[in-house]
């Protein structure tokens, strides 16, 4: 009854979409999955009473009567599938990053343009209730002029070392920092203009042999002259961590929280409650919350506000915040064009 | 594909159990809807894709196909409803509370019991995560021996004259203080002896011609001589206020929150954050898992935690304090047996 | 330079008030001491440099040159010396209460008045500065008309079983609720009006021996109509912890804290922070603060805000809500005058 | 009877220190003042008590009496009063910071060295209970080992103008700086190696005129690979944000707080608390424990721990930090020894 929706990938990202589009989106059918490994295809088909299946994901985009596609496959294959959805006239939803090469960003998003169809990015913490907010609060003017961007983003463990190469996630800046980097875009309504990272493997030596740190500082500089910092770690043992504040001239938003369950336990050794585990338990609404925007603009004909160009500019930060890691020196955004 | 489930009451709670069942239960399946009144009845069934509709409930009840019932119509119908359902030979969920009066409520838990089905009640509180963990620290001997019960519900505004009459809500301490009623009995692991309310109208003087009061304070007295208070007002206007807490020989539990969405805004006025608006904000999450668990008592043939005895206790614990609360004197839960 | 003041008392409180007589307040110099026991009499005296040292109270009521006193000696001694004091034309301050006995007050309050001479009476948590900011709030109308009162007043370990002794404490709902009984008064602009109370012996078995309980809840009815709620326990583990809440018509105000370094540890336990240990960390600056205002009435010849009137009040509530457990019924506050 | 000490300013640190020094430390006696103005000098002598009074400083180093001197003059005196006092064969305790100039930091240590004097630095955070309480945990091992440090700095307001030229306050960097530099070097047990900042003027446009900047974020790396970064801000209108962390591999500590009054207002605006004025509201305790500490190691003839080598390792990040806002680039500390 809903908009045809076919689901390319079967891993950790595509069941999270599949459960979205299943039980909380009802103005969705999900009637499709491609994925090229058939245990992961057959297990997220049955279990979310998904019709059809495909090895191959163009078979899925062949399908005339699926309208739109959501791509949650490997990051590496991001761009190439948009282009081919693009070219098969569906209308698209994909995970971020739309690629970690600035060449490939451009040519899938020519190819969004010459085929008139939609693209909408997943920077889901746009889509978080505090975020949004803030967003909000921000173009009424509650906090003045913004002048300063703040980011904590800390995840509970490391990744797995063949992950963290850097021809995999890109290296642990562009990896775990792109949120950020969409984020202080968007919120402070300013380009950055030029970034110094301060990086090192601290905690998991075994990460130098892949070629990777596990803590990093990076100073911002906006267009606007405004300035921020992004803090990123792989070892935040006590839980999942995400935290951002915009500071402006006539006052400050701080955005995000760390408590889970508002339960707190007070014995002989203080008061203790716990933490956030990961990232689906923080951004759950968020996820669905995008892809429910997605179903709209299409439903709507109205365009998507995370775009391409939004992906390609997060990408492009990156690549400079890396760079000014290796090389031990500030980095031009309009270096690295 | 799964349980075939009847909702009976297309009303305020029956939406909230019909997005439950149609979206967030994927053993369930949504089969029919019963309500007298023809416009709520077909927005709801139209809207949630509910195939059967009815206008007399018995008319659900009669369908063979149909394994198990929720009953979300008004109080005053739960009793009769779980009486037919159980005799019908359906499996019941049913809202809180089970009647205003301990007749009824014994009639219908006989009902229950000759008809050898499952009856769980909707006190959704007990599946809210928070409280769940609490109740899960306290059995794990975390604050020792539990010796004080403190409860605080408050609601944002009030509620209509109409329904603030005692035949209708059954008086504010009745209405408001069930849920409470209920946790204390469940987090202490007693049941109550002795109640004495201090009650007045003091903020809506319109409510003290329908007969009703907008601030109570209940003291409480366990029949393991733990002592408690409950606190309950309809003029929160600074939004939706549950908190409890949980004291022991050995450290102390607080559960609740009043923060809704994590955005602080400091400026010169100070530090602001918001407040959960009402009680869907807060309990979305408790109100699906209950039904959730019992979906899965049904499919694992299991015994419901939550049943009619327990309904009936929370409202025995209802009269005795609004008994009280007329008569300005303690009164045993004894004497109103 | 400053008044001269004679301290009465070298016991714990008189330390306290030794302390800041010497050290935080210039207009003030502290000459005398008195105390029956030679050991802390000395100990206090060299400690703080007092000059003059007397066995007998009464010899340093009898030094002309002493202009006020301060009375930190054991409670049932107070309305004797406050007495006296005033017999002998000091400007007088009295550590609460004046006397557990209601006649005592009666006829300290008419010495006093007889001679002309001020009384100040120690309720410090009037001095506190958030109580402070917030009884100026309520008057701002803040929060519309005060409706409910709700207080936690917890210690975090039983006092000797020798002091717990009705004849020498009071009692548990005297000793410890006599500052919430005052507060309660002074916050809701309304005198109490009705008592009812629940406890029981139930954290520590040989206070049983002595007569007195270890945890209560207290019921208030106000003149006004103002619910309240006051509870008290000797086993908070975790730290002292004294809360209180006014809530209006037009909102709340909640008054406390019980964190006391801020410092938050945070590690796979999750996230603790520390509690405030005691009394005098929490109302240190109370403390303080309440002689600087008792010297500048002296020296401005204005009267006092907390009273003699106000200490047989606080002490009235504590002898009914003692009645009310003893007899388990509701109690007027005046049935005991 | 305590040790007689000597203040050189009667500014508003000088008033800090007087206040303390007459009231909070018993073992002290502050019987000399010296300020080359007037007013202030006779101001400040008669509200404390000091006998003798000085317009200039080496007559109060002149007198034999007088065992230690307190240094509360303007920033660029310091470093020439450390000398003279220790010349003068005087106990020293100097405000922060020593100078602004590295040479004249030296000069100051060789002759506090030649003299056998003590030398006790004005970094009074480390005497605040949250940072003292934190170093003590980190000591413990509770964090593991340190690997990143955060600080923010932020005041309510802007300086004046004139105070605000690179030749009295050093610049922003330097002048609000300097603490957390402090701190980073003390609570990471490391050295800084390298600094790179990114300013501007945002704010307070008139700050240009004088060359200084508002807002500024300073990424810091440590002689251990550690990183770091400090943000300040003089556009912190909410109020005075002093917040500091460490995180290390096994959790991490949050030091500081925001909320001056335990007091909470909830209305239909939200919940909202006040914040922390300005430095001597946050940091009293601290201001009067360090010089409590400092006349401890005179009378015990013990070692300061926040000695001239701390201050000028403080002063070379500050400079290193300024560089580098104007440079543009990473500056190593070694380059500016």
């Amino acid at each position: 009854m809903g908009i045809k929706i076919g689901l390319i990938g079967a891993g950790r990202m595509g069941k999270v979409y599949a459960s979205t589009l299943a039980f909380s989106i009802s103005e969705a059918d999900l009637v499709a999955l491609a994925d090229p490994s058939l245990e992961p295809l057959d297990e997220v088909a049955s279990r979310y009473h998904i019709a059809q299946r495909f090895h191959d994901y163009h078979e899925l985009l062949a399908q005339k009567d699926i309208e739109a596609v959501v791509i949650a496959s490997p990051t590496g294959t991001h761009a190439e599938m948009v282009i081919a959805a693009a070219q098969a006239g569906k209308q698209i939803f994909c995970e971020k990053p739309l690629s970690q090469d600035l060449k490939a960003c451009d040519n899938a998003i020519a190819a969004v343009k010459q085929a008139g169809v939609k693209l909408q990015m997943g920077f889901m913490r746009r889509f978080d209730p505090p975020y949004a907010a803030a967003k909000q609060k921000i173009l009424e003017g509650v906090i003045g002029t913004p002048v300063m961007f703040k980011a904590t983003s800390r995840d509970p463990r490391r990744t797995s070392l063949e992950f963290a190469r850097r021809e995999n996630s890109g290296g642990m800046i562009m990896d775990m920092g792109v949120h950020d980097f969409d984020l202080a875009r968007w919120l402070m309504g300013s380009e950055v203009r030029r970034v110094q990272s301060e990086g090192a493997c601290l905690a998991f030596s075994e990460l130098k042999e892949v070629g990777d740190i596990d803590n990093a500082v990076i100073n911002l500089r906006f267009t606007n002259d405004a300035v921020g910092n992004i803090d990123i770690s792989r070892n935040a043992v006590y839980g999942y961590d995400i935290r951002t504040e915009v500071m402006g001239t006539e006052g400050s938003l701080w955005i995000g929280y760390l408590q889970q369950t508002p339960t707190l336990v007070l014995n002989r050794a203080g008061v203790t409650h716990d933490t956030v585990p990961y990232f689906m338990e923080r951004f759950a609404i968020a996820y669905a919350e995008q892809v429910r925007v997605f179903v709209n603009h299409i439903l709507n004909d109205t365009e998507p506000h995370v775009t391409g160009e939004d992906a390609r500019a997060a990408t492009a930060i990156g690549i400079a915040a890396t760079l000014s890691l290796d090389e031990e020196r500030p980095v031009l955004i309009s270096e690295i064009e």
